[in-house]
């Protein structure tokens, strides 16, 4: 069953709180550890993992290596894929004529049979017990209809699950809000990132799908494309929100969020 | 333009060969990385890259970045991407209808957007003249037809290049040649190794797709469907066989092959 959801970000910031606003969302991440530190397996949807414009991918490599940090932030260790989590998982995509496909390397099992991992993965990872995962890769290049019928088939296949398991969104958001900053400054950045903090606080999210693609697109948002998976994964059960936090210490918005199963 | 094909295997012993056969591989392996010392992009497709079902492969990541060695068989080093063919060839096979995938990690561009390779790019790739590269990944999951398609339209698109181009095939043969070996003994592994090499040497290779299903799966081998691949894109112009070798130091079948082209 899915026990709750997570919405995590993926910037340095957040290991090393810069101001008191960052350190608030930090609190919220290290709750979302605490939170499902009894699970079995998380499911990890990450947008700085493999990149293909127009599949999703399911990782079937039995080991999850680190491998590539962000501005020098290198942060090793290994983690384990819940293997058959992902196999039913793929396999309800596939039947559900889903784009997508099941990603391994070098060998099908045992040790060469192992997958990087970036900062996308990484800094989550950072605040959740070191258990199984199945890590995720959204696309831009499918429509939003289809990202929230992957999400459900997901929801589905997690709810039919003896296992206790959470689902991890690594996210950030708008990343034009700073002049000097290498997007710099844009007013859709601020309007997307208060945006998705309203329809996140006022339990809108139902919402997602009616946001203007030209804010997506300007806004340079880096969390749309996995939310709309996070929204039909939760239209399988009932969820609240217990916290919360926004910050934007550099360039870039990132927000924390966690869901618990009402029941 | 297709200047030449090498077929290449990607077992650690033609690193430090064992025995005279084995010498006389490498030797066919050297005379690959001279004959395409000028050209100006290799593609390769390797077997032990990213793995999937019912999809193949074009690496778009800027960077290709050494992973993962065989049997604690380092061999470090960094390759580029030749990012403008590997869009001309991931377009004209989506455009064909093949099932295939783009790949990328972690960024779309700049140092971030890097793929990690494997023992099956880097040993054959010790041979060659470093240069820009395009990774593809072959699959088992589709028709001999499509592979041969597949290669069919990637010839064509190097057809119309005026670069110049070689085609590497990243490949071993049947793997249960020694009964102390992983998989045993199997006399499927010798017939398919023999089969193969009469192919290459007797100017028969149109009659690979014609090699029983039976035969490939028992022979445990690693190299038919990329040689279909590399069947396809030949057909596209006339190329001779110029050096040949075979070695079977351990337990694996490894072949060595140069086809230039007629004119």
């Amino acid at each position: 069953m899915l026990v709750g959801i997570g919405l995590m970000p993926h910037g340095n910031p957040v290991l090393e709180p810069p101001d008191g606003e960052t350190r608030k969302l930090a609190e919220v991440l290290r709750r979302i550890g605490e939170e499902f530190k009894d699970v079995d397996s998380y499911v990890l949807i990450s947008p700085h993992n493999a990149r293909m414009s127009d599949h999703l991918g399911v990782v079937m490599a039995e080991h999850l290596v680190s491998w590539l940090g962000f501005e020098g932030k290198e942060l090793p260790g290994k983690w384990e894929t819940d293997v058959e989590l992902a196999k039913k998982i793929y396999r309800a995509e596939k039947e559900a004529g889903m784009p997508v496909v099941d990603l391994n390397f070098a060998s099908l099992k045992g040790q060469y049979s192992r997958w990087p991992l970036s900062w996308g993965e990484l800094i989550p990872l950072q605040f959740l017990e070191r258990k199984p995962l199945v890590l995720m890769t959204p696309t831009r290049g499918v429509s939003r209809e289809t990202l929230i019928k992957f999400g459900e088939v997901l929801g589905e296949v997690v709810e039919g699950e003896e296992k206790r398991v959470a689902l991890i969104v690594s996210a950030d958001h708008g990343h034009a809000h700073d002049p000097n900053g290498p997007y710099g400054h844009r007013k859709e950045s601020e309007e997307y990132d208060r945006l998705v903090m309203e329809l996140i606080k006022e339990n809108r999210l139902d919402e997602l799908p009616s946001v203007p693609e030209e804010l997506v697109r300007n806004a340079l948002v880096d969390s749309y494309w996995q939310m709309l998976i996070m929204l039909g994964a939760m239209r399988k059960a009932e969820f609240k929100l217990k916290s919360s936090a926004y910050a934007c210490p550099t360039y870039f918005g990132m927000a924390g969020a966690l869901w618990v199963r009402k029941n």
